[in-house]
């Protein structure tokens, strides 16, 4: 955590005293956010709750961000960020993009159910995070360019490619979360199966990558 | 719009004056509502303004809604209602389930372009209102299930036909609305396709239904 808070400290050059102590605040406060988040807990809490979370002075919350669900909103991102990151390296081994977009999907799907607090907040950003140019979204279109360079994929717009994914995605994980048990891991397999098709795979080839074993994440 | 009010007014036995009155208030605000969004307006205004237009007492509001949200969400319901119906009349003459899903799917998407304001609000309440059992989301799946029953389509599960369905539309319709000009009629016309193919259409036969000349609305 402090290799974090001193990385996040300094891009420019030597930064001040006051520089870095404003990074470890920053810092704290994103990493109370993410415990929030971890621990399952809603992002109903109160900022006063945060700052005790985090040990630092009330005021200094607004020095940071603006609102609540900015500071949540930047844990998230960062949890998404290292969530992409851990799904680039349990594909690492996989060579065919469709299936290495399958994964992707089939695993993001699942997040209602493994962490619950992270889809809540996807959901509630939702597409405008979906469109960011970085994160999963960025992972998602770099999939689905991969894919149709190979070949597997025939759409020739992979911007409807994403815009599909994140739409069926969100749809499904805050239906997921609205109904817990309507929706299983074996229909997350068929959700990425029918988009396999969507994307332009035959009927066959998709049934025959949506339903493979999943790589171990981590 | 006399004959609308005086039909809610009364479902059981004699409606009283009163009865009455309630009902002609309640109508008085949805259609205010109904103007404020068919005027493109935005749903951003106080209710003392949606009172002044309705010709109603501000006190009268909270009588028959507790929020704004409310309010516009009724006004939005019954325009979807309506909406729906017409496109339920459009299709009429066609006999294609495939192609009938297809034309309720790309008039929709093209919501953000013909009627801005409801496009904004069908955003706002998302996926809520595309799980419940009414309007639109009653008639894709009446859609996908006829096209699975003639057929037409593979798959076997509606629901994640119709979850995928709307996750798509409130995608494309979020994306049109945030970026004018990002997305075309021409794309809303290759999401169906894409649409199609997931639903378990080949390829050559979901590019022969998706572009096919849209009926007249109304």
């Amino acid at each position: 955590m402090t290799a974090v808070a001193a990385s996040a400290a300094g891009a420019g050059p030597a930064p001040t005293r006051v520089d870095r102590r404003k990074a470890r605040t920053r810092r704290a406060l994103v990493d109370a956010a993410r415990r929030i988040l971890a621990d399952g807990g809603s992002t109903d809490v109160s900022i006063q709750e945060i700052t005790d979370t985090a040990d630092v002075g009330f005021g200094t919350f607004y020095n940071h961000f603006d609102t609540k669900a900015e500071l949540f909103e930047a844990a998230v991102r960062e949890v998404l960020e290292e969530y992409g990151a851990a799904l680039d390296e349990a594909c690492a081994d996989l060579t065919d993009s469709a299936e290495i977009y399958a994964v992707g999907l089939r695993m993001t799907a699942r997040l209602a159910t493994t962490q619950p607090a992270v889809a809540q907040v996807l959901v509630q950003v939702g597409m405008s995070y979906a469109w960011a140019e970085d994160g999963l979204a960025a992972r998602a279109l770099r999939d689905i360019q991969r894919g149709i360079d190979d070949g597997r994929f025939a759409i020739t717009d992979a911007r409807l490619g994403l815009l599909s994914t994140a739409g069926c995605v969100l749809a499904f994980l805050q239906l997921s979360l609205d109904r817990p048990g309507d929706l299983s891991d074996d229909d997350a397999d068929t959700l990425a199966e029918m988009l396999l098709r969507m994307l332009g795979m035959t009927a066959r080839s998709a049934a025959a990558v949506a339903h493979r074993a999943l790589p171990a994440l981590r």
